[in-house]
């Protein structure tokens, strides 16, 4: 008998290996110093192996932990704040915005990664303001963590329409060298676990001069970069200003549409924009929930994918989205799908589940580690209970029905177990590395005097929930 | 001190009086012999009201129940089985379909009651096949039922395009007259909890005569009329064949479109269309998940609603949409209008709340009831808990961010009790007349015989599903 960490059996494994789900029937499989060293049948895998700790997915789905491509999870403690709104950024998550210090994003990362894990998510990609703090919370927690530093160099002020950005050179120059000190200290941190990605905060915010300086620095490191891309009609007036050019064919000008991008969003893109993006080699985060809910827009995925590209789902943020959940991401991705084209068969849930687990790997550059379940991978893997009022009644004959429940049925409560690196991440309802009764009161308390602080903001501003609040809707 | 039955207490009670959500703070609200009877600020309610039980809603939303408008929870057990495809009745759903017996039928329900009354559904809206034994399950679990007995007139076989459906004129009297028993034993069951509803299965499948003799049965019995409403191109089809008119048009020649009227889907109906039959006083019931998954589309409930007619929400079926959930139904409400008509202030967030209560208590006639927390209603109501990590953090000032979250973040499993008639039937994680891990079983076998018999049938019919399964997609 083979000694190892950790063997799970049960009897329905999707691995995602092929084109497909990979799924295999009463297989089970071994894991050892953080990576998965065997997949097989049950019965040989059992008589071959005397692990640890065995977890039993008696009635469970075990497939590749979610992959959530694209957080801002320091703004979650801004939850339902900003919503049903047009203007989301200035008249809704403004004043609130404003008033986010490094303690409370901090105690916000906290409850997003808590949100997170216990709806399945493994591997956040988190775009951050305060990213050193956010390393040390991945570490502690144990989630894998694919980290960028912001780097903007428009001056932070408000501008009218109309009005070009005004650039700050040294603010950016700082912005970067933030960025290269976070890469030299936690890329490759946690065992690995923790790699950073170098994000402008997108082509309108930061000059030609600087994005050619970030492409140097993240090829010198061999990193990536993952910038908002064509998120909107502002976005396309400043580069339409400033350059005579839409966003994705200025940066396709200067050179930046390679295997090096995760373009985020690209809400604005034109269909043959996108297939543009995706045929240069970049990859594209798309963020249904939160696109529909601030733009009421379904970015161009399926075009993006139909000219070869792969594309990552994410999350992005709680004031207007409003929860770190991947299975909703799946769902809203499937459905918002099928109503652009009016085609029921778009966008199907095996093509979905893809994106959350191996296609979302491809795209943030992580395809070779995690995102299947494949000897020599990472052990990052979840369990899913079947046994669930939701999910049930399982069926295999003659048809499959668990993958199309697990995208549009699922809430997100059946998921009982996170593993990241062969570690038991999430189990009994509790997250290793935090205690939720102990950071509740916290974040309850932070959250209220970030609201007190941006009262006056808020009311002065006069937006559509402000609005709501007086007359009783909220 | 008056002795009353229940006393529930907490920091937010979400009365939906007047014409937003009523939001109270700090309340209590007394119930006796399943009415309200009081509800007011919580000191004097205290020492007021001495209470046989007291549920402490210290962290908790309260809320009317939620109505589930249009269910065939008999389908519940074909979750799963029929997504993803084009004509999803004859291609998905139909090998399966066909197989349904009654008491697969039941165990169906039982699932769907279990699933609906977890994610915090009292009032179900069920169109039945199986009308009987539903009610029998609706008594015994506690639940508020307005039940449809189907009434077809059109022979079941299979059709060709263009060719007109068969009416067989005993079968539709026969169907008629089980409704009319059904109405005489079980309308006003249960204490009153359970009412029936007359169903002709649509304008297509019921003759002209027969649909006004109907008409006349259910004014007799004071009952209203739950029909499935321009749901689609075939519907169309038949009665542009059959009448020269569209089915709308056609309704409103016989006098079809009036208050006794709840107008199903309504699919395939334009904006001026869905404002005429809301314009007469009728109203609608909207499954958005069921026909985004189904047909890709997004019915005209605005323009109903800007019309001023009052639509009500429905999860449809599980072999297609795949839940009965009706937080699934406000999000995806919100988010889908907000697409269709690009602009996010569309559906804001109270208005699918209140369509998922008093709106849609209104549109199914029990709006003098339920639907509200209100002196003399019945007393049906949910609580939420607000410190989970979906829900967290509560802002109140200097906006409350409760509201937004239900509809936004909440995955369902934040409902910790649900009352009906001031009877707590669901609590602690149970169903008080359902024992889970008992019916369970039995769901899986009847389930896998059901899927057995179809083999031969989904083989047959060679649909995307059954190639989905070949190549590894499920």
């Amino acid at each position: 008998m083979e000694k190892i960490d950790l063997l799970v059996s049960g009897p329905h494994f999707f691995t995602m290996n092929g084109d497909g789900v990979g799924y295999e029937a009463d297989h089970a499989m071994a894991v050892d110093r953080g990576k998965i060293v065997a997949l097989g049948p049950r019965a040989p895998m059992l008589s071959q192996y005397t692990a640890e700790r065995v977890l039993d997915a008696g009635h469970h789905a075990v497939l590749p932990g979610f992959i959530d491509a694209h957080m801002h999870i320091a703004d979650c403690i801004m939850r339902g704040l900003a919503q049903d709104t047009a203007h989301w950024m200035m008249y809704g998550l403004a004043p609130f915005f404003h008033q986010l210090d490094k303690d409370t994003m901090l105690l916000a990362a906290k409850l997003a990664v808590v949100e997170g894990v216990r709806a399945g998510t493994t591997t956040f990609g988190e775009f951050s303001r305060a990213p050193g703090k956010i390393c040390e919370l991945f570490r502690n927690t144990g989630v894998r963590g694919r980290v960028t530093a912001t780097i903007r160099e428009a001056v932070s002020r408000i501008y009218h329409p109309g009005e070009l950005y005004e650039y700050d050179a040294a603010r950016g120059q700082r912005m970067l060298e933030e960025c290269l000190d976070l890469s030299h200290t936690w890329d490759g941190g946690a065992d690995g676990r923790i790699t950073i990605l170098f994000g402008p905060q997108g082509p309108d915010f930061v000059s030609r001069e600087l994005l050619l300086e970030i492409q140097r620095c993240a090829e010198q490191s061999g990193s990536l970069i993952h910038m908002h891309t064509q998120q909107g009609d502002r976005e396309t007036a400043q580069t339409m200003m400033r350059y005579g050019k839409r966003p994705v064919a200025w940066l396709d000008e200067i050179g930046y549409l390679d295997e090096r991008l995760i373009a985020v969003h690209l809400t604005d893109a034109t269909e043959d924009e996108a297939a543009l993006v995706a045929r240069r080699g970049a990859s594209m985060t798309l963020c249904s929930g939160s696109i529909g809910i601030i733009d009421g827009i379904v970015p161009p995925a399926k075009a993006f994918q139909d000219a070869g590209g792969n594309v990552a789902l994410g999350s992005d943020q709680s004031p207007g989205n409003n929860n770190h959940n991947i299975f909703n991401e799946m769902k809203l991705t499937a459905l918002f799908n099928k109503i652009k084209y009016r085609d029921p068969e778009v966008m199907p849930a095996w093509k979905v589940l893809r994106m959350a687990t191996i296609e979302g790997a491809r795209a943030i550059g992580l395809g070779d580690e995690i995102g299947s379940l494949e000897t020599g991978k990472k052990a990052d893997f979840i369990l899913v209970d079947l046994d669930t009022p939701t999910m049930a009644p399982v069926i295999t004959k003659p048809m499959r029905n668990i993958v199309p429940n697990l995208v549009y049925a699922a809430r997100g409560d059946e998921v009982t177990h996170a593993v990241v690196d062969g570690n038991i991440i999430y189990e009994n309802g509790k997250l290793a590395g935090l205690d939720w009764s102990e950071i509740l009161p916290e974040i309850t308390d932070a959250a209220g005097n970030l609201a007190a602080r941006a009262t006056a903001d808020f009311n002065a501003v006069k937006g559509t929930n402000a609005q709501l609040m007086r007359t009783g809707k909220l």
